[in-house]
């Protein structure tokens, strides 16, 4: 497979290349750029010397034709001008930015205070939750990668939510972050001896993954609710950790809730749900494709804790753009993806 | 006036010492300690060479009686024997441990599984809630000094439920705290290469400060409610964060919500509204005793986030301690605390 | 006392005011500006809410000329332009920068590749390693503060040097520093996933502090010598640890090497000579005034290892800017100045 | 190949694990233990959940006959004890502690302060350093795998030494290592609030890796000098970078010096020399088994700046002894170890 990377200098980018170095089916990666190009890419990052000397590429629409995947980690509003010129023209688009994933057109564009792709090109596009959709994403020309956030929200939530367990109309989800989420563009926020030591909350109810995961819960749970979401920044490069909270449906016990989870994630690799814990972090996925879950009824109040955690440039980014690039081809999931966590 | 620290090698104890140092109404401290006599206490600190070169002391009743006040900084179940022997003897005494807070014995030994102090002295306890309880404080013989997560929640959260602006029957808190909340006895989970770029939940739905929290809102608030709390460990020494989420009564605007927070510490030299803010963070009060303080309703889902930060070794112990001691020798609150917080 | 500070709003103005607020003869301080004038100050830095409330002044020498001091604590370059108005117009004046430090205009216009400040103005100032120059400190006008890692390096080099105790022919100095020393502005270097975990050396042979350390040799030990002198980043925010290299003379003992730091600081309260340590850490002057130094020699190679550690924010620049003026206006050095390392 | 790992809980173990889980010619792993026999692997270390459920094995030395490689990865005095009894049965033996590397057994007693395995065992051991000994790594039974520190000073000074292109009687060698490479175990030098946000020195002239890098320059560059050798803690988790010094031989060029690297290692595929850099950190190699070195010369003392970067815990440890497997089996180095570095 030749595989094209749009935006390869951002760090989905380079989690992208980390993981397509090592997958068996990937004979080419080329590498562009809508601003760098010319750049030697080791000269940029020095962590690829020898193994990535070329220079990055101007984007080139018929080069990209003949390319088998093309990948986009550009900021958003980027992939919307770039991938509609391309569809149709031969290569599988996974998008990892935001700009295919709200089907409505003027949410994005209230979240995301820009203009929005072409409506017809967002309603071909498939939702890339690789777990819920796996067939679609199979038969899939475009596929919208999906937030880091929903990830790790959805893939916790979504099981209880469609089995009924828990009540949807008030669901409180609390997310943290580590910095790597704010991309690699230095600014006052990401600068290290502010960002350092320091946990702090932003875009307090207004973050644009809001209407993403109303909209996935209304897809495959069928159920339209407002959702509270807040994001937080852990001084720390890799992974969240999101706490969500929901009443629980009377009777019903810690045993169906885990029962409810280890069954919808009974074939799915990188789904572990976790039984047992007194404590859990985000270091048990770090580097990993894995998202790791957990559910724990508090009989005092009758609520849940649902936890749910990732790599948030693995299955955040990259590692489920690849996993979705796999069921497009009709590969092992796990194909190229097959990393221990790093742990420490 | 003379002071008594038992349990200054802790991080409590040191913060204690830090702010008695510069407290001009202080004129000599004495260390205490129950395993380390003798030990020469800046060979233990290196960072107190030249300043504290004086050697640990066994803890003496009889010459603790001779101090105007003595703060106990020792783990849970400590203070509930030592307290009860120094009641009446003369000292004002400041405990910054769990051992008198809880009103409720049966609930003490259910929460913090240990048996709890003689009931009669808990009862002549006084919870050093400061901005809350001033009035009995200055009267108080024996202080329970709140804990580090109960201080931020408390301060945020009270004036909003004792207004009636939100409901308080389904509070969700979800509450993060720097790793020096976990104390200097080293364990795997504070073990640098497992903490350290890991962000993590515990103790999930079983924190003792449930019930601390819970009792402070019946007693300050008036209304009876349970809680659902849930504590995360953040890869930093110092800082709590809390954000808590709450129904918002009909009709109540964002500018009524602020206006009580405002208008509740008008007066209180040490909490700080944060009115506007597209980002608030540990950073702004790091080493001093302000409590930062913000609300933000949501109309989408008319509910309400409310953010309390707060240095967990400050005003969530050593510094809260003191204030109440100013309140009970009657000087002014800063007095001693008037630091401006490090930022970085 | 008046204060200004121009260049408030960076890290070494931060700082400064952190330990003015506290100066018991300081009585008004005034915050300059050369681009942010009308600014509020508290708006920029959160954690200065309630306390520093007013606007950045624009700079006006009038205005300035009736203070009793005046810190500039700007980058190189600015310094050297404001300050020659300033000179002769009343205020003690305290550079920050590196503007007044090298007596050889030449040096300076190589290293810094800038304009130097007038050379008749270079040569009226003070180096203000206050514990070597106190005398002429107590007299000058303006003193050339001086840099982060040269007092580290200085303090705990000299004294061996001027008794001839090391051979300073082949001194070789590896410095380590916290992010904060590159200040504010956000940088790829700073940003933070790229800074977190990694530790580097940079400028290589390079640092415009060699010169500096080079002079100070000369002028206090009266030793001309080409030192080695390397840089690296440390991944937190505060601290300077050095570490330094020297053969030892013939026959000369760990007791003398020892004996003779101490009777160098002997009456000097914010030099620590650490005799006995297995470990020795940044964390231990965090935040204050002190620097500890400490020296090893190895009997198997006749080598001594010299180690000085200051926070480079406090020593390194805005705590012993204060301790130069409380020597410029009679004040014992402490005053200000005398709080605990933070520790944790 | 069947592999054996004794002392998989400790971080070189899991990251043994971590490269010999896509070892494509690794067909089963079994993991050993002294002390938690029967623990299940995951649940001690949940990062490994439905990869390693399987329990920890007593050591039993008929059972590893049978295995065509045994790693132990355990504390120092252990393998002197265990290795003995497997040398001749079969497998060949990669011991990752420091009990095989020194040949002078009152050496190593006197370093290491512990009985010494049996000096004719010590004497059939071969010194893994890939790069300097692959010919006799290739033929040995017990491969006494190099220390993390040695490894990348010994990687980037030894080709200088060699070639007499720096003097080699005043070496100074600075060391500093990310804080895993204290092991596993919980301390207080390691306890997250004190080992954060603070760098330390320890072992001042102390480290048991003196003589084993003084052995290797001997061994390797035929020069028998004494070091001056010191390390530091870094507040991150992975990486060592060392800073090295040395007087250049008169008329040597920064180019001879680079030529001299480069020419060194044109063949070997993990150490990477690094021509021109601004600035050189420990992220362009974490994760990975590279080594990048970098030599500058600084024409005004003609002494040359050495700089060797590595993760402690891949090239370090893990990594170069599955290099070295791959050696004595005769596969291609890269076998197993051709990972990009995470860089974030």
């Amino acid at each position: 497979m030749k595989v094209g990377i749009i935006g390869a200098t951002g760090y989905g980018g380079l989690e992208l290349l980390r993981f397509l170095h090592n997958h068996k089916e990937v004979e080419d990666i080329a590498l562009f750029t809508s601003s760098e190009e010319g750049t030697i890419f080791s000269a940029k990052f020095p962590h690829l010397t020898d193994l990535y000397n070329q220079p990055l590429q101007k984007i080139d629409y018929d080069a990209l034709a003949k390319f088998d995947v093309v990948f986009a980690s550009t900021p958003s509003g980027v992939s919307s001008n770039l991938f509609p010129r391309l569809v149709g023209t031969g290569p599988k688009l996974i998008d990892l930015s935001g700009d295919f994933r709200l089907k409505d057109v003027a949410s994005y564009e209230a979240w995301y205070k820009k203009a929005a792709a072409p409506g017809e090109v967002i309603q071909q596009s498939v939702y890339g939750l690789t777990e819920w959709n796996e067939q679609a994403i199979g038969q899939a020309e475009l596929i919208a990668n999906p937030g880091c956030y929903p990830t790790a929200v959805l893939l916790s939530l979504l099981p209880l939510i469609k089995s009924n367990l828990i009540d949807p109309s008030f669901l409180v989800i609390d997310a943290k972050s580590g910095i790597s989420g704010a991309g690699n563009k230095p600014s006052q926020l990401t600068h290290f001896s502010e960002a350092n030591e320091n946990f702090s909350i932003y875009k307090i109810n207004e973050h644009q993954h809001i209407p993403e995961i109303e909209q996935a819960i209304s897809m495959f749970a069928h159920v339209d609710t407002k959702i509270t979401f807040n994001t937080h920044l852990v001084p720390m490069t890799r992974g969240i950790l999101t706490t969500s909270y929901a009443q629980v449906r009377t009777g019903v016990t810690q045993q169906q809730l885990v029962n409810c989870l280890k069954e919808t994630y009974a074939n799915h690799p990188f789904v572990r749900v976790i039984e047992e814990a007194s404590s859990i972090g985000t270091n048990r996925v770090k580097g990993s494709n894995y998202c790791d879950i957990s559910v724990k009824l508090d009989e005092r109040t009758n609520r849940a804790t649902i936890i749910g955690v990732i790599d948030n440039l693995v299955k955040g980014a990259a590692g489920q753009a690849i996993q979705n690039m796999n069921v497009q081809f009709g590969l092992p999931q796990k194909t190229g993806l097959d990393l221990i966590p790093y742990f420490i």
